[in-house]
C-alpha cells in the first residue's frame, strides 16, 4: 500500500479517505499490449483515484494520445485493489480559486467528450468501488466488466447532489429510462451482482487480470471490422447527447460554479470535511 | 357502500356504471399520517372515480397543498372496493358547454404537471380497475403497486380514441418503447401479473392496506436524501416531456375540443349513452 | 429454383449470390385473402431479393395500393426459400449513374416512409435470411415472425458501411437503446434464437406458412380496434423518426451519393465484385 509522502500533502476526498499527492508516479498510466495493440489505461491517484483537475488533465491526455494513434481499444481500470475511482474530488469544491473551479469542471467536460465519443472502443475493467464520477466514467465506456463485492452507481442524491444532465444521459444510454429514474432519483449504490442484473454492467470477473482479459474478448469482436465505420456508427448514436451538453457548455459551467459557491454549500462541505479530520485522528 | 342521491343527478361514465354527486363528502381525501408524514390522497367521486371537471379540480388542489406544505411523500388510491379510477367523465365530452370543456382539459393537464412534475415523491396504491385516465394518473406517479385480479392500461384505441402524446409519453417513461407500442396500438388492459411483467407496476400488494404499507416502504427510501436534489433529478429526466406539453398547451386543448365537438364523435357518445340507459333499465 | 435467362442479366449482390430479372415474374406479389382481408405482400426477385431500384419502386407501390385500399393488415415475406432479403442490390452502388442513384436512394426512404409510418398494421414473415435492408424492412413493420436457424441485423459496420440514422432509429424503435448500440457498433447478425431473445423479432415459427398464420393472429388483435386510432396512434409513437428524416431527406440523399463515389468506395467494391466473379467460376 502506498503510504503518504506528508500530512500536509494529503486531501479528503467523498470517501472519507486520504488522497496524497507523490510527483515521483504518473496519475495516469498508459501500457500498450504489443500483440494486440489495445491499451490499458490505470488511474493511479492513490488511494482512491478521486478526480481532481490534475487526473482530469492526465486521463484528458492520454484519451487525446489513443485518438491520435488511432488506437485499436482502450480497457480503463485503477491501481487501486479496492476503487476504481471514489468520483470528484470534493477539495477541488472547498473554497475553490474561481478560475480552477472553471477550468476543473470545463476538464471533466472535455474527458466526457473524449471518452463518451470516443473513434475507438473502450471498456471498463472495475476492479473496485465506483461511486459518483467513478460511475461516470464506467458509463462512458462502451462495455463494463465488474469484479465481485463492489458497489457502482450515480449516488450524487444521496450526497445532496445532483447529477448534471450529461451524467444522467450516460446512464440512460446503459439501462432503461425507468431504471435510470430510480437509481438516479435514490441515489442507488449497486453491488456487482445488482448492477448485472440492471444492465449497468456486462460480466462479473473473479479479479483484476480476469477483467482485462474479458475486456480484451469484447475488444477482439471489433478486429475485422472498420474502425470508421465502427466510429461513425457510436458517434451517430450518442450524438444527440454529445450536442446537447456541446450546446450548453457554458451555462454548464456556470450552473456548477454557482451551485459549488453558494455560502450554504460551503457551509456543508465545511462540516463535512472536519468531521472526516476529526475521524481521521480518532 | 354509498347510495344516489337521486337518479337526476347520476351520469354515465365510460365503464357503464354511474357516478353521483354527494355534496356532504369531499371528491378528494387527503390524510397525513402523524408519525411518516406521508400524505394519503383518496380519490372519493363514488362509484368509480370517473374524473370530471370538479374532481380533476380537487386533486389538482390537494397537489398543490403537498407541494406548499413540501411534503414528504405521497400514496394515491381509490375510496372504491373495486375501481381505482375508471377514467375520465364521459359527461364532460357529450354536448359540452365550450368553456366547461377547454376549463375540463385544461384542468387534466394541470393534474398532469403537478402530478408527473412534482418535487415530493410519489406512489400509486392501485386497489382497482384503472384503464384510460385511471392508468395516466398512475403512471405519472414514481411507483405502482396493485391489488391482483384487476386490469390497467391506456385502453384508448379500443375505445376509439387516440391516447394524447403526454399519455404515450407517461407510458414510455416506465416501459420500453417496444412494449408501450404495443400497448398502446392495441389499447391493451393489462391484468395485475401482465401489469407486472411488463413493468407497468412495480409490486403487487394483497390488498389496499398492504398496498399503502409497502408504498410507504418505497417512500421511507428516500428519508436520508436531501429533498431538493431529489426533486432536481426527478424534473431533469423529466423535463423533456415537461416541456413537450408546456409548449404546446394551447394547441393540445384546442386539438381536444376540436376532436370531441365533431358531429361524428357526439353522434357515438349519444349512441353510447343510449346503450348504457337501456343497459341500466333493463 | 428459377434459373437465370442469361449470364448477362446477372447482377451480383452483397451475399455474393446472383440475382437476375425475369420479366414474366413481378418484382412484389400481392395478395389479399378474401375470408380475412389481410395482403401477404411476397418480394420475388430471384435468387435473393436483393433490394434494387425496380424492386423498390414496386414495394412502394405495393405499400401505396394497400394504403389506397385501406388495408386491414400487411404480411411482408419473401418467394425465396432461404433469404428474406439480402439487402441493398450492391450493383446500385457500383459505378452508379448519378439520377439512378438519386432516385435508388429516394426510393429507399420512400418504402421507409411509407412502412415505418403505415396507417395498417404491419408484420414481417422473416422466412429467409435478412441482413442489412432486409432487416430495415423488417424492422419497420409492426410485429416481427422469423422461421428459425436464419440471421438477421444491422450488420453495416460488418460490411464496412455506416446504417443511417433511419436505419438505427428503426432498431432503437425495437430493442433497447443499449442493444441498439453493441448490435449497430459490432454489425451483429443475429440467430432466430438470439433475435428472440433481446427483442428483435416477436415470435418464430417453424416454417412460412405458420409465419403467415401467425402473423394473422397477430393481425386480429386490432379487428375491433378503430383503424384511424389505431394508425393516429401509431403515427404519433413514430413521428420523432420519422420527422427527422423528413427534414433531412435531400442532406441524406447527398451524403449517400458523396460517400458511394469516393474513388475509395468504389475501388473496394470493384475489388468486392471481382472476388464475387472469381469465386462464381470456380
Amino acid at each position: 500500500m502506498l503510504r503518504p509522502i506528508s500530512r500536509s500533502l494529503c486531501r479528503f476526498n467523498l470517501l472519507g479517505t486520504r488522497s496524497c499527492s507523490n510527483a515521483s508516479e504518473k496519475l495516469v498510466i498508459t501500457e500498450v499490449d504489443d500483440k494486440t495493440g489495445y491499451a490499458t489505461v490505470t488511474l493511479n491517484r492513490p488511494p482512491v483515484n478521486s478526480l481532481n483537475l490534475e487526473l482530469l488533465k492526465s486521463i484528458s491526455e492520454a484519451l487525446d494520445e489513443l485518438q491520435n494513434n488511432k488506437s485499436r481499444g482502450m480497457i480503463l481500470t485503477s491501481s487501486s485493489k479496492t476503487v476504481f475511482s471514489a468520483g470528484l474530488d470534493i477539495m477541488e469544491m472547498y473554497k475553490p480559486k474561481p478560475e480552477r473551479l472553471k477550468d476543473f469542471w470545463s476538464t471533466l467536460q472535455d474527458v466526457w467528450f473524449k471518452l463518451y465519443g470516443s473513434a475507438f472502443p473502450t471498456v471498463a475493467a472495475i476492479n473496485g468501488h465506483s461511486p459518483a464520477g467513478g460511475c461516470l466514467l464506467a458509463l462512458c465506456c462502451e462495455y463494463r466488466i465488474m469484479c465481485p463485492n463492489y458497489t457502482i452507481g450515480l449516488n450524487e442524491t444521496q450526497l445532496g447532489i445532483v447529477a448534471p444532465t450529461w451524467f444522467q444521459a450516460s446512464m440512460r444510454n446503459t439501462i432503461s429510462r425507468r431504471e435510470s429514474e430510480l437509481a438516479l432519483t435514490l441515489g442507488t449504490l449497486f453491488s456487482t451482482d445488482q448492477a448485472l442484473k440492471v444492465g449497468l454492467i456486462d460480466e462479473i470477473a473473479a479479479n483484476k487480470e480476469e477483467a482485462i482479459a474479458k475486456a480484451a474478448v469484447f475488444l477482439d469482436k471489433f478486429r475485422k471490422i472498420s474502425p470508421q465505420a465502427r466510429a461513425m456508427t457510436k458517434q451517430a448514436l450518442r450524438s444527440k447527447d454529445i450536442m446537447q451538453l456541446e450546446d450548453n457548455r457554458s451555462q454548464d459551467i456556470d450552473l456548477f460554479v454557482y451551485a459549488v459557491t453558494q455560502p450554504k454549500v460551503q457551509k456543508s462541505l465545511e462540516l463535512y470535511l472536519e468531521g472526516l479530520k476529526k475521524r481521521a485522528s480518532a
